[in-house]
């Protein structure tokens, strides 16, 4: 089993796989995707047909009188083959003098989007598209009842750059034991401007980014995608719902299709823009242990993987950004898909 | 020149290189160390005989009656050819509804650390390391005069996958208007420790890792190499003064012997461990507008990058890693250099 452990200056934890590998050359990569790169149907264990490669379904959209494991579904959901966090066991909080530590308890899960073998889910009909935002949703409702659970994580890597090492279009769901700092840091930003202006400030970038219209790539009815002003990455972007919300699986179905028609047409946007980038799409909602607030609104960002991340950013978590975002979403706005 | 921004939410700041290029096909990678990779030593900017097609240099150890921007020289400290920041200018704060920015006024200075091609500098005799170590010092010395500037950066960005684009080993020197988010999250908890507890947290790390003797690397008279508790990646290592030193500028250079000794030795054994890995190093002193303290302690992070961080690890600051901490300290002390 894993084990969590806190910085004990920053506050940040770790996730040490404790039973890994002694020498340099035994050592794996984190195994946040399942196994090595696979790209052929017939060994690819997310393809309808290898339901048996996988470890048994924990949840899946399947077709009338189909049977759980075997063929015909729509989406299905497994636990990650390599898990990082185990979903048996007590978490054991205990220190060792200035260092505090846990059992690596969690649940790491696997999102298959779909049986056929695409790389990209903008291949999807828009209707396929709200069956997988309708499993996050499900699964992210039924783990936030596991009392020892703080917060869950939706993303996606797609790419080698990005730490993917399926190519077979899926997401992933982590849910952690504690809530991550980068989360914590949000509220807390989010909580302290709350107390001085007494707005949101989800709300009120939404309203600026709207007024200025120079980093907007889509602005619709219902939701907002933008290139954010202090944008760490090229083209970076981040999805906003326009109604203020705090919780991402709490959002009614009927916005659910405004939202799959957003986030389809701005992935269709960066595939042809940067030629199928590597990126990492992650969900940032309210940790499970919080109830709805007036400050903190739920979020998707992408970040494509096509610059490095080198000392500078490391050593002072600085950012430098060569494509102002201004340009970005310019470039994002124009490209009709 | 480039613009700082300032996250509203995290308080992070970016630099935004705004003159850049508009189309993707246009857009160059953060150019933290030069131009294209060159391998050769003819076409190498870095390499005796070449300096013509550096900017002037800013500082030299030179060899007794040579001239400045000519040979026979010992490290060489020159403008980076395209800077994150520029020297010249007012910082010119200023908001913009919610938004902050300032412009983009620093220092980015390359050290060209040998006349000679080598790719490492572990090549080098321990003596000419010194230099080096002494002109890191020198240039901070100088550069903290300006009243415009809040923090410098040392770090060595080495290998493609670290973000180097010049293999000549050399390190980068980068000055920033505002103290970067990670210094102050580092001094913030520096602070509380030792509001809560009396003492220095590095202080009380050294000794429990000493007690504990499960992640050191190294411990002699004066330095101690560890892999840290809460190693975020593989392999990573913390030098540490055993005196408490608030500013590495400032360390006494009676002590310079013993740090190059250490350091030297450290790569030496990361290098064999890993087969000469891409690596960070970074020096984290502190901010030229604070006094000595008793709670920060500077210190060396290095961080080989064998590993990709994913959409997990961005998403919520939550790191995996697969190598425990204790198993790559204890390969590392006992390889033999």
């Amino acid at each position: 089993m894993s084990e969590l452990r806190k910085d004990p200056l920053l506050g940040r934890w770790v996730i040490i796989a404790s039973e890994r590998a002694a020498r340099p050359v035994d050592f794996q990569p984190p195994a946040v995707s399942g196994t090595a790169p696979v790209k052929s149907t017939a060994s690819c264990p997310f393809c309808e047909g290898n339901e048996a490669t996988t470890p048994p379904e924990i949840y899946a959209l399947r077709k009338p009188f189909s049977n759980a494991n075997g063929r015909d579904w729509l989406v299905r959901v497994v636990p990650n083959k390599f898990p990082v966090l185990a979903i048996e066991g007590k978490i054991d909080k205990r220190g060792k003098g200035i260092y505090d530590q846990m059992r690596g308890i969690g649940a790491h899960e696997v999102i298959i989007e779909t049986p056929q073998h695409m790389t990209s889910f903008t291949s999807l009909p828009e209707e396929h598209i709200q069956h997988i935002f309708n499993t996050y949703q499900t699964r992210l409702l039924d783990l936030k009842k596991d009392t020892r659970f703080a917060f869950g994580l939706i993303f996606k890597n797609v790419g080698d750059r990005a730490g993917a090492s399926l190519e077979h279009t899926h997401s992933q769901l982590v849910v952690t034991p504690i809530v991550p700092i980068r989360i914590l840091q949000e509220i807390e930003g989010a909580k302290n401007f709350h107390n001085y202006r007494g707005r949101c400030i989800f709300c009120d970038i939404i309203h600026q980014e709207i007024e200025d219209d120079e980093r907007i790539i889509i602005n619709d009815e219902h939701f907002v995608a933008i290139c954010p002003f202090p944008s760490r990455f090229p083209f970076e972007t981040v999805i906003l719902p326009k109604q203020h919300f705090t919780h991402f699986e709490m959002i009614p179905a009927h916005l659910i299709p405004a939202l799959v028609h957003i986030v389809k047409q701005v992935f269709q946007k960066l595939e042809k823009a940067l030629s199928n980038p590597a990126y990492n799409m992650l969900i940032h909602t309210t940790p499970f242990t919080m109830e709805e607030t007036e400050y903190y609104h739920w979020h998707i960002e992408i970040i494509p993987r096509i610059t490095r991340v080198a000392g500078f950013e490391w050593g002072t978590g600085f950012y430098i950004n060569p494509v102002p975002p201004e340009n970005a979403a310019k470039y994002l706005k124009e490209i009709i898909v």
